[in-house]
């Protein structure tokens, strides 16, 4: 077989991680993103073709705005790698956008900066419509104080205080350009955008942040916590159900076009 | 056994309807909010308990503000047909008020209002993120044309065209008091306040909103098809994905507040 000249694409896509196993394609089969994606991937371009992805995301994690990369000897337009893949996606996942790109492009290398958006539901009853979509308190919060605490984060950080113990990245040291809470006293939205984020940082923000809120911890009690760079005295890992991916940046010169946030998130 | 006094509870709940197979109890068993809240409720007042509802629902369309009534001997605080009960029921359904109520109160005859609100979006692609609970259309609508239509339906009127074949009123003329589109380009809101609706009422005004959005119908045809007082010309019943029971209205003295919309809706 001769070698067909290769195209690299990168698409723009959202899920629902309620209804996968995380993204990353799993040996026993079980449903994920990746492997949804590949499958459709595959029948559009009648081979095989194996994304790469800007950042993997856990069970329970959602994305408004995930980006992958791939490559293919298939000659076809954008509107093959939306409309004809989305065909071939089960519910819960969907192509935004195609489009094709540098051969040096790179989904993971390439991001400059990530966007996670938390939203939190505080409230007696926890809400039936948006299950799985939203995380929950019981507990009344007090957004100032998650507001004085959550400006801490902003700047460069050693943030081993909100690292999995599986986390695999080389250094503990990111930089959140913009850690911010707004929203009301019962939808409560937490907005970071960093250059990079360790495996379960945003979980374990939000989990010490809801112990602010709810006056469990002081802001100069967070503080001291960022400071001990350790786990160790740190609130627990929040629910995945409010975690939502909304975005990654790029060089401009590669034209990848970060959508708007979703009107009703 | 003596006869206890009996207490009439009303209760304000709100689910998810792509879970369940409509409100009414089915003969075979399937899973519908009904069944699941007379369980619940039976469990907590050790009795076998049946509620009467403000209105159904069909299988698909969600509540934010249901009511409904029962009797029960039991002697329980409001929290325990709250709380108690919510940990008895599945994911999909939550009681959010519970109110001791005099002995008269009818949640469906005196219920003199009702509230929907219809969530769509209209895009090239249909967001994974809010399947099942908003509907959807690919065409790009025009807000202006489906105001001025909309606007035609406020006021007492024959909706003959816009009523099921099995609906089983008495009579096809009903009055809107508020017919109101909103929201942007993309996430289209219909909010109807009426004293009834006629089954499928919701629906297949949203379908014909959605042909004068996109253009397939005038706002002078909207109007002659109100007139018409026929489904025979009539666009199809739209999906019940994105329609939403957001309140009954009930005397004061009754003191059933209606909650607010939820923000996100």
């Amino acid at each position: 077989m001769q070698d067909l000249p290769r195209q690299r694409w990168a698409l723009t896509l959202s899920y629902d991680g309620s209804r996968f196993f995380g993204w990353q394609k799993q040996a026993d089969g079980l449903p994920t993103v990746q492997e949804a994606l590949e499958t459709a991937l595959s029948r559009i371009a009648c081979e095989p073709i194996t994304v790469t992805v800007a950042g993997r995301t856990d069970t329970g994690v959602h994305a408004s705005a995930q980006v992958v990369h791939f490559d293919t000897a298939a000659n076809r337009q954008p509107q093959a790698w939306i409309r004809g893949v989305n065909a071939h996606l089960p519910e819960g996942v969907a192509v935004w956008q195609a489009q094709q790109t540098a051969p040096h492009f790179h989904a993971r290398f390439d991001a400059y900066g990530r966007h996670y958006r938390y939203l939190l539901q505080s409230s007696p009853v926890r809400s039936p419509l948006l299950a799985g979509r939203a995380g929950w308190t019981h507990y009344p919060l007090n957004l100032d104080t998650m507001r004085q605490a959550a400006a801490l984060l902003e700047g460069e950080h050693d943030f081993s205080s909100f690292r999995a113990a599986q986390c695999q990245a080389k250094s503990p040291v990111k930089t959140l350009y913009r850690a911010e809470i707004s929203g009301s006293s019962e939808w409560i939205k937490l907005d970071l955008h960093g250059n990079a984020f360790l495996h379960h940082m945003v979980r374990n923000i939000m989990g010490a942040l809801v112990y602010v809120g709810s006056g469990r911890l002081s802001v100069a009690e967070f503080e001291a916590l960022i400071a001990a760079r350790s786990r160790l005295q740190a609130p627990p890992t929040f629910m995945p159900d409010g975690l939502y991916l909304t975005g990654v940046d790029y060089p401009p010169e590669f034209g990848i076009v970060r959508p708007p946030l979703p009107e009703w998130l």
